[in-house]
């Protein structure tokens, strides 16, 4: 293992899944909990070469001011997940981080009402792109990934110039604050210092044309969109098996409870478009018959970071006799997502360290919306991923 | 396709299952009812050159005298599954399949208080195989597919003598009821008439060593046990998930309640066991590590044939914070069985057409517990199943 | 119990509730079925002298041209609740209730974009008087219970000139089809017909100061409004156990998925909003503070009339430790309301020969929006249903 | 408010409850946290003159040594219900209850296998007495509730011996420890020492003729058995609903998962008898007729003392169509009990100030099985209450 580090610049640092993930990575390294959750923790994947945890250096931006140390006590003990006990313990490393977390409030806008007086996009750009120099070589990294943790953007309409890079840059230049997203500016500022881009958010990142151009030919790797971690997951763990007696699907209803500042950003009935879209197009592309399948978003503020996801299923079977299952899940998200995102970071440090780039397809298994792949069976997609640790452990012996 | 006709012999011929199976098949085959729950009708199965439902001759014994047409029409009004009308306008068909039914309450005894001074297990034994070839001569069929469909048996220890063909038979002709199992007696029966058997109950059947050489010395297919139908589906399809994700179980808490003879047999400590134990390997298998799997059959007659199965996962995620799933699962038994024996009909009757004979292991995804398959997971039971399928449809090309 | 017989009116006669009512009580008539679900075969109810279900007459109107024993055969086959064989049974009777049923359309306008180039409403008022009328004569009936069961209508303000009949009047002569619901105006006609009216609907109906004030003038009786069958009868049921446990609630979440023309209704917001505020009303009053309380109505149409409802409450106990409690509520709604419609037919009867008249608040129990009573703990409801009996027979002796 | 003190003895006092109950007495006094849970702090009945928290004095025995602090430290953390910062807070208080409480092995033993060369019954008596008279006198105590938080003791059957005082005393005379039960002899020297005796516990305590006749004669105060916290008081705030519709309940399954000390005894068959009758005849009592009503006990260590609960209800309704309800409860007993306990210490000193005695029937609504009560419905239990406490609330007045 190369001795450098490598760095992640966290977009969203101070938010619930960028603590709990640094809060992990430290606990974990220093044995106070298990590796629980952790992909890369499980054979084979566990043996690829992969970066360990303390060799990440963790950095990034918010839209407000806040300390890591105090963030991970508040959202310990208000989430009754991880205790101050344990905090107190990690209250060195956390504070080592927040030193190379910045606050960047201009760095979010609506494109519903963009307000151009203030920096312009070319201006943004440079300052994030600076802020990632700066981070490189203040922590001497040899590369770094950025990780797009940030809510939920409102929805708006692709157009052709958004497939093409020169366009693109264009509309950059115009300061067309209605066209560029600030998901799409910071996917864009990464290419462009040769870091890699993850897109854990529902926002459309670098899931356009010209920027996958970009990070080909910047020789950088990407993936995204919208990290698969509660209802969508058991929706592609259970849809394959109506598929496979046979069971007719007449309606899924999902009804997704939660109390966060995502269920406060996405009962805004704009900014849940992205979302629900890509929850709803799974049953369809597994199922292979358009299924009736409704998708509700409830902001119920006393649950807090406790997702609590009813679905109920109405099936017809033998002699289209109809039938029924539900499920309640119960699961806390920045404990479900803060894993698979530093699976993520460690695959894709992997990946940079044998000179791939472009789109890593075997992270599908992550994802609700796989960019370029439409595979939505879980089995199927984590098959990917174990068809590409194989790979590369026989290509190592 | 063959104009010879193939025989179904159902073990509980009127029992929920054979009743609705036979049902089903008119239904279907008239095109009152889709085709919904047939593995079999899904692509790519279905462009195996698999035998029409209508060249099916269901025929069978039970352990009491009663009429299929009555059983459809009580059964069909008591599960609210299949109304009246429906079982009115298969009425001639159902009269045909009841004369190919005989009642042979013999063949059903306990072998903890064996009664000796009835038939022997040789009387037993010539009586059936004299049944299963006047089956065949008065319906010209070109073969026979004997399914075990009759409840569960009470749990036995088995021995070597099980093993070993020539001890099973001395078994046989001392007449030791304590040791030979009716599920046992038939499929014996079944592979001296060169028929294949299927075991869909919980019972040992065929699953013995003795019972297996026979029916490879006789070229004849078979496999078994314990047909997956319910809350072990769902195991099989949800425990990957887990496991994928790298989520701890900490207990995987089953509770089944039923209310059919299934339910009223299985409140029964004794007869429980097989169907329990069947139960519990799965999880240990699929997870890797040891699990507390409890399971609980509870009789509740009002629910009739409408299986209702609560589970609570309660599993440990990233920083060992305790999450909770549970679901409800509200199948009708006999309706979620019925299409699964007609499916393996059709291939058992493919295979043995094809020249194949022994334990038809790309049946796994079938049953609880596979025969010589220690694989659990669904989806990959399910590749094994497409995998054998794909080799047939290219080898005919 | 008088010879004379007592009609029932019903709006919407060809609805699923309507015609489960006719259905139900010509069943329990000819004992066909039990009288399970009616409130009136309960004990001490069931000692008042009560007409019996033979003596009601079924009459009313729809806005479309049906068949009451076409519409029994497709929504019980369709419901699968009850069997075709049982609706041929009681095909004479259907066809009998048929001829007392005519096709009203006009009696349903949008106020929202009303069109007043067709029947005025005082020619709507004097049709629907005239029919009332005739089935009163040609029935030869003592008294009239009209009953509506029509879908829900589009909220609309109410203004002071609903709280004075002068005012109502003039609304009527000047053909405010904007400020006249159609629940109101066959309120209207009811009473000036000296019929008793019962708003099962969550319609307005006769819950307004004019109105009110017309059945007093005409010795009248009435209720409603808004009848409790499902979620909001178990929230009547499950909070007092709350506020009595000083089990404080955080959020109390529900969620109706049903596929009936009412859920369709629903879907529309307009038109929910009547409903949606009827169901919050009751946590707040029976708890004592305000409470976060998400009521959602979802369209989901395999599920057909059985409303599929879940609720989650998260509250607070000892040392505010947070806790959850859910469920799930799978009940066919018509068979649900419509026992509870022929309970208050039979109770309005009792009251109407007893000379009593006004709102019966006794019929609070039955109702999500009892009119003039402010207590919503279905006990305490059902202790004012059980005082009127008591008192009444005690006159009695 | 009298100035002395009021102690409680606690039997079982290292254990959940107990722990629970003197962390939340000390953290409700010093404003840590609300007084959420405390029926006592409702309106009417915190308008009674009761005794404040810290009034009270706590002591008592269990079977091994602890520290009310350690426990209540491993407690808090090992149930993730309050967190090890309160516990800190209150140190100082819990290490003064500590002082009072003893460990008395002797005072548990097997009636199944009675080892009579120990202690007898009646050495083990005096023990008690003595403990209980110091405990007085060290803290200048006014009067002592003793409050049974043991675990479950093995089912006996009752004999007339035991509801006769002299013979009683003669089989304690005669160290029958197959006869006397340990929650027997503590309510027997409670009496003695003229100390009330509350029964949370599912053992028979006090509930028999000898001892009630005891506790007559010392003019004290009793009440009991088995506290009502979790599925039963859901099935007795939920079946008089299902009364109330005349919707007849055909099953009512109901299954209790968990996790602490209690499951662990509970899981064995004998030790459970106790609570399965207490749960079954409550719903008999509530409905009128008998209904098929499963209750299991599955111990599920991960769970802790988190009981989930799921229960299925079963019934039918108007043309006797079969629907269905289930719901699942996710709360912490000790969470749950611990109020309830401190209610009723505070409202038995409340009586015993009031020169009241004998069996306190106005606390039917705490228990499964109430003596001498033989209503079940939560509603009218709870207006017994309120009963009592509005006649004492005009008394004052």
């Amino acid at each position: 293992m190369n001795s450098k580090k490598t760095g992640v610049w966290l977009i969203g640092a101070y938010g619930d899944i960028s603590t709990t993930l640094m809060v992990g990575c430290h606990a974990i390294h220093k044995g106070l909990v298990s590796d629980t959750g952790l992909v890369t923790a499980l054979s084979p994947i566990n043996q690829l070469n992969l970066i360990d945890l303390n060799q990440l250096v963790f950095g990034g931006h918010d839209i407000i001011d806040k300390s890591v140390f105090q963030q991970a006590e508040q959202i310990g003990s208000h989430s009754r997940t991880f205790p101050y006990t344990l905090v107190q313990q990690l209250q060195n490393e956390l504070e080592e981080n927040n030193k190379n977390i910045c606050t960047l409030p201009e760095l979010s806008w609506d494109p519903m009402s963009p307000d151009n007086t203030q920096s312009s996009l070319v201006e943004l750009s440079n300052l994030l792109r600076e802020r990632l120099r700066s981070f490189i070589e203040q922590n001497n990294l040899d590369r770094v990934v950025m990780v797009n943790l940030s809510s939920a953007e409102p929805y708006i309409e692709l157009s052709e110039q958004h497939d093409n890079l020169d366009d693109f840059e264009q509309l950059i230049s115009n300061d067309r604050k209605d066209q560029i997203l600030p998901s799409m500016l910071c996917a864009y500022a990464a290419f462009k210092e040769h870091c890699s881009y993850l897109n854990f958010s529902p926002n459309i990142g670098c899931a356009i044309g010209s920027l996958k151009d970009l990070a080909l030919r910047q020789n950088t790797s990407f993936y995204g969109n919208d990290g698969k971690t509660g209802e969508t997951l058991l929706k592609t763990a259970l849809a394959p098996m109506f598929a496979e007696r046979n069971l007719r699907i007449m309606s899924w209803e999902g009804i997704n409870l939660l109390g966060n500042g995502d269920g406060k950003t996405l009962s805004d009935t704009e900014k849940c478009k992205n979302k629900v879209n890509n929850k709803e197009a799974v049953l369809n592309n597994i199922l292979g018959y358009p299924v009736h399948a409704g998708v509700s978003i409830n902001y119920v503020p006393s649950l807090g970071d406790w997702k609590t996801a009813w679905d109920l299923i109405h099936f017809q079977g033998f002699l289209d006799v109809p039938m029924t299952m539900q499920f309640t899940w119960q699961g806390c998200d920045s404990i479900l997502a803060a894993p698979l995102v530093i699976d993520m970071i460690r695959l894709t440090d992997f990946a940079e360290r044998n000179n791939e780039s472009g789109p890593m397809h075997h992270f599908a298994c992550f994802f609700k919306n796989p960019i370029e792949i439409n595979e939505h069976s879980l089995f199927k997609q984590f098959e990917m991923l174990l068809k590409y640790t194989y790979q590369h452990l026989e290509n190592n012996n």
